[in-house]
């Protein structure tokens, strides 16, 4: 009765430190270090891959992220659960994350890092966080939460979502008939959407060219919603201002790729929410326990409807 | 009856757009054309130098600034009041710039900065906010506001000051003899004291020394406060992670100077808490009124004491 790792090779060494002080009995494999095949029951990936197709014992599939569209679930066996990973750090992180790229992008964070290149010291003009205009694309837990933190700072806040949503000091906007005017009032466009057919592509010369002149995209979502092509012509066109980056397609981001040495373009390694690896092994471990005991896991997923 | 304005000219331009809309009676100038000095009965400045001595009829002197630090009182005449400048602006742009560079250090982006330059794409651990020990020196309002801002984010936050203060869910230390107890406790060290003789050159292997290895620096306090040789120092040696800089000594911070070009150095010319345009002309305005009817003025310092 093993447990496999695979992912992030670095968050795996703190995944079998916490694994060995909280389930001592409990072997626990970092991928490719398989062990014997048959002794595998439990599986954390970040994306699966074929592997859940070669180990004939396995009773669960843990994702180590908050969503699981990088599965194929097509390859995992149906008497399979997949569980995605709920767990308070996705948010706390997430929270810190766009607060800090919203507000570098709101004190001029950018031009000041070019002025520093040209040894310039030049101040800009300040405005009022009234007055800059933040808009969050997705109103699930982590736009909701996102949202609330940002109000407190006075930012003028709305958000967009599929089904109509209310929150209190937010315009909210709903439906796709509503997306130009919630776009048209956006200069720190935020996405936080699920990676759907609806959202692939959507991040596209449409949507920044319905945005004010010089606004700001901050993508925290997943990186084939976001049209790279339209993204650098927006950046030189000056439509778009900035771009803070933390998902790209295909991640790893090449090392050849033009977004690495835009000037105006901050990227980061898909860890604007990552999870800590003792609430993520917490998590798990609180699952296996419901699992034994025949109990439902919290966050497992509708095959049917894949999320 | 002329107000004459002395200090950033982008500033001033919007100080006289907000002066042509709020008092348009009052003829407003930019520094250097004065016009007839024996006009000029108000003067906006950041540091006048010697130029209340050369105004005939001058009654009042307004800083730009929170302090009056930067200017020589010796040359102002006794009658001339000095107010310095009280405007919610102020606290606001200081709690965004601080909660920024806080958030910056704890999620790494110093790093990921650098990585991006070499075209890296590697997670680096994440850390919990409720395990960075934020410690802010300087309990007065902006000292104060920054941790209760910094609190909702679980940052594990301290204050050190030189009279004793309490502060809900902040762990406070006062007098120098706590000093080395409260580095010893700051990974991230932000320094929001006024400059007096007790803070000029504070900022020195010192105190850097009695800082956790690896911690970092924000200082938005005054340039002199910084010995920047021994900061080169302590980021060399790796003492010091980041250093976060809006003020320098002098400012502008010359061309040549070895801090541009620090890799873990952040500069930004001195406006994390710049005054609103808006706010400042209403402050000012307010101020006149009450100065016209003999009221006391908001903000007006002691000569004596020099605050």
């Amino acid at each position: 009765m093993t447990f496999l790792y695979k992912a992030d090779p670095l968050r795996g060494a703190q995944w079998a430190e916490r694994f060995a002080q909280r389930a001592p009995q409990l072997p626990f494999r970092v991928w490719p270090d398989l062990g014997d095949p048959a002794a595998i029951r439990y599986l954390a990936a970040w994306s699966p891959g074929d592997l859940a197709e070669t180990l004939p014992n396995l009773e669960v599939i843990f994702s180590v992220g908050a969503g699981v569209d990088q599965f194929d679930l097509t390859r995992v066996p149906q008497h399979v659960p997949v569980v995605r990973m709920i767990e308070p750090g996705i948010v706390e992180g997430m929270v810190e994350y766009v607060t800090e790229a919203v507000l570098a992008v709101h004190r001029d964070l950018f031009d000041y890092a070019l002025q520093q290149q040209a040894r310039v010291w030049q101040a800009l003009p300040v405005r009022a966080a009234a007055t800059r205009r933040v808009g969050v694309l997705g109103l699930g837990m982590l736009g909701t939460a996102v949202l609330e933190r940002l109000k407190l700072f006075g930012f003028a806040c709305a958000g967009w979502s599929r089904s109509p949503r209310l929150m209190d000091g937010v315009d909210c906007y709903a439906t796709d008939a509503s997306l130009d005017a919630f776009l048209a009032r956006t200069d720190v466009l935020v996405c936080l959407l699920p990676l759907t057919d609806a959202t692939r592509g959507l991040l596209s010369r449409r949507v920044f060219d319905a945005l004010p002149d010089g606004a700001s995209l901050i993508h925290v979502g997943r990186g084939p919603q976001l049209n790279t092509a339209d993204l650098l012509e927006a950046l030189t066109r000056g439509r778009l201002r900035n771009a803070v980056l933390d998902v790209s397609d295909p991640e790893p981001l090449p090392a050849g790729h033009p977004l690495w040495t835009q000037p105006r373009v901050r990227i980061t390694p898909h860890i604007a929410s990552a999870t800590r690896p003792e609430g993520a092994v917490d998590a798990v471990l609180d699952n296996l326990r419901r699992h034994r005991n025949g109990e439902p896991m919290l966050g497992q997923i509708d095959r049917e409807r894949g999320y």
